[in-house]
């Protein structure tokens, strides 16, 4: 709502829009018309310009940026995802790239400059007009994402202890465009060298006689974060409290920045996509289909390649049993049954176990929470699956022994893989290593192998009664 | 920074902490004292009463609560997963619950009410005190969760167009407190029967003469967004604009609440968490393991149950070639390495999907663009596995044509998996069926069939050089 003119909500366009807007640019660019591109770019909206900028390979995204006044080029590259942005950017000469970061809002120039290789990133704060700027940049830069310098705004309003109200008042007045674009909630007060004295809320300020000086009317020594907090520290403070806002400081107790409610919940969103992205298998950064496909193949195999030695190790079990399998094929056709099912099995106690872990409401050291609350399920899931299983397996081959070895396997790994899924993540929990990265495969060999062997041994157990 | 008392950071409590806060609860529930435990409880932090209730049967988390002053039992149902403090609520008597809901802010109430067994929830509204605040509460809960409706708050400040801004300003100084809760940044001018007709920022307020009427100082006409707006059109209408609330508007015009740009991010959070879940084999409900045994094992064979019967259509195609299995029993090592592999390959490609739709950086309709970004990608990693795997085989059995038939069917496999997982998760959404939810079982059933077909076929054409 901030200076709207009159509008109507668009219509919501659940259908396909008419057309492909990124054809006409393509035409455009092969035709070498970087400015025509460029212009036919602007034009479109925030929606269109993400979609069309997504069909281009990166080199074509970053010369139409190129040809973009840097206004507009900035505002193109705040539409798109972040690590799109980031890519184009790399590509540009160093001082195109720095006049749109000047453009750019700098909590937004900060998360691309982080991220982009740590030459390139230099070169372009080199080129910066104005070496004040570069220094805060390169500053938040330096801090993790997910810190609270990384996700701090560092433009706020402050004023020193000695103020009036008035004072306040009329500099907020004069100053009210500027003041408009960095969504004021608290003034904050401070003293020499800008230490942290207070913070005034903007409805105190309004009922106070003017004259009255700040320091009187601010909540003194207010709760403050340091730039170093992680995430996990800063999300269980707003959590436990019902902040929308709070100062943070640097050694020494110097303001440098606020970080919003709004900032810590958009990182509990990032880390919640990470840990699906990680879950199937997308590491090693995000994919977007435009980037090049090197790096594309690259970063899937580098997730495929472990995958296939462990897919080894576990079907080495198979390898044992040869003879068994060589005497009763039948088995081959419930070996992956029997490994896949109590695959899913296991990946389900994963998936509560890393919930339980986020929402709070188990503790990385209750194992023995797991064994018991995943044991009896795991009892009753494998009875009904392996009696499920085992009865067809019975049926087809008209051997009851057939039945009772698969359903027998089926039932005995379902309990192994949901009390292993129940607890890998605690585990890797412990060990500080992220579970929704590693659980899968983990998970995934151990049950193969148990699943395997289950199936076979059991069948050699009973072999005479097979054949 | 709401009222906050000097205060200093908690040290983030990264190790754990030092006792188990539930067990004393437990042994007071034990011997019957609900008052003692309801007292222990109390007194305990926020985060805490969370890890307490999560690990009591939520027959006694219920008489606990119950045991619970409203005010006190409203505050640690707060702190609980929404998912626990529903089936809490409904297994209080309706008198108990009414009384917790009415010290509930209305927001989480209607929420709450929305979760619960329209009988329990119809119990409840019937016993509120308040008939106007119960048809509030029920007006709001029929709202899905994730429609304007579901996601304003309904409490607002608003004014007539007749006021000054004076008046508004003595009112807002008057009722500071009240005011205050609802965290104000807009107030809001309506007409006749509660029609919208503008908004007044805070800080505009502040610096207009007093006598002015609020009508030449608000934003007219402002934009407004109505009660049954679906979530991806408030998602798109947030991302577009830099609002902080837009106000939420019934048939005719009537202003009903607020909906923020924070509530919109934390539906897609929730929307994100779902997917995860979905994608791992979690449905028809958030499973946390205080829940009860049977509704736990039925919720998680509901997924397994229709997987089980896609694996048996799979493993088929095993039972279809054993003759050719039983002449090379070697292939049975390599049938479930070359199955799961593929399907990796293919969940990385349905995350790249999921992902690229999510962003808005892909159409459901590109089925093209799969085909051409991850047929390429197909070939050059189901080369590289390929080649891998089938050295590995070769070098096993020392037989060049074993190597040629599962690398060859790995390789062929992986660009059919990677084409179809990039493909289903867009075919499921234009057919608006959740892809998070549905793409796993397909892809894995399809590359699990043709995975056993391309190795057991290939083998069977050259089956003399294989024995």
């Amino acid at each position: 709502m901030t200076s709207t003119p009159p509008e109507t909500v668009a219509e919501p366009t659940d259908e396909i829009a008419n057309d492909r807007p990124w054809e006409a640019l393509v035409e455009k660019i092969d035709a070498d018309d970087n400015a025509g591109a460029a212009e036919l770019l602007a034009e479109l909206s925030v929606e269109d310009q993400r979609l069309a900028m997504a069909h281009l390979p990166t080199d074509s995204q970053a010369k139409l940026i190129e040809t973009l006044p840097p206004e507009a080029a900035a505002e193109v590259l705040e539409a798109l995802p972040e690590v799109q942005a980031v890519e184009v950017l790399e590509l540009l000469p160093s001082e195109s790239a720095a006049d749109i970061i000047e453009m750019l809002p700098g909590s937004i120039g900060s998360d691309f400059l982080r991220e982009m290789d740590e030459e390139d990133s230099e070169a372009v704060l080199a080129e910066l007009d104005d070496p004040d700027e570069a220094d805060k940049l390169r500053t938040r830069a330096d801090y993790e994402w997910d810190t609270a310098g990384g996700l701090m705004r560092a433009r706020l309003a402050s004023f020193q202890e000695t103020a009036t109200v008035g004072d306040v008042l009329a500099e907020l007045g004069e100053n009210a465009e500027t003041y408009a674009d960095m969504d004021v909630q608290y003034v904050y007060v401070t003293g020499d060298q800008g230490i942290l004295r207070g913070v005034l809320r903007l409805r105190d300020l309004v009922l106070t006689p003017r004259p009255t000086p700040v320091s009187r009317v601010m909540i003194a020594d207010p709760i403050s974060v340091h730039v170093g907090d992680n995430f996990e520290s800063l999300r269980k403070l707003f959590d436990e409290k019902n902040y929308i806002g709070l100062p943070v400081v640097e050694d020494g107790g110097v303001l440098v920045g606020v970080i919003t409610r709004q900032a810590v919940r958009e990182a509990t969103s990032e880390h919640r996509t990470e840990d699906y992205l990680h879950a199937q298998g997308i590491l090693g950064g995000e994919e977007l289909r435009s980037m090049p496909m090197a790096a594309r193949c690259g970063r899937r195999l580098a997730w495929l390649g472990p995958n296939i030695v462990l897919n080894l190790v576990a079907a080495s079990v198979i390898a044992m049993y040869e003879d068994t399998l060589q005497a009763v094929i039948a088995l081959a056709v419930f070996l992956p049954i029997v490994s896949d099912m109590s695959g899913c099995s296991g990946n389900q106690a994963v998936a509560v176990s890393i919930r339980e872990l986020t929402l709070g409401v188990i503790r990385p050291t209750e194992f023995l929470r797991i064994v018991w609350k995943e044991g009896i399920l795991g009892i009753v899931n494998g009875f009904v699956l392996g009696l499920l299983l085992g009865t067809i397996a019975a049926l087809w081959k008209g051997n009851v022994y057939l039945g009772l070895v698969v359903g027998g396997a089926l039932c005995l790994n379902t309990i192994l893989s949901v009390l292993l899924g129940g607890m890998v993540p605690l585990f890797l929990k412990r060990l500080k290593v992220d579970p929704a990265l590693a659980s899968g495969p983990i998970l995934t060999t151990c049950t193969d192998m148990c699943g395997f062997f289950l199936v076979l041994n059991l069948a050699s157990v009973v072999l005479a009664k097979l054949v």
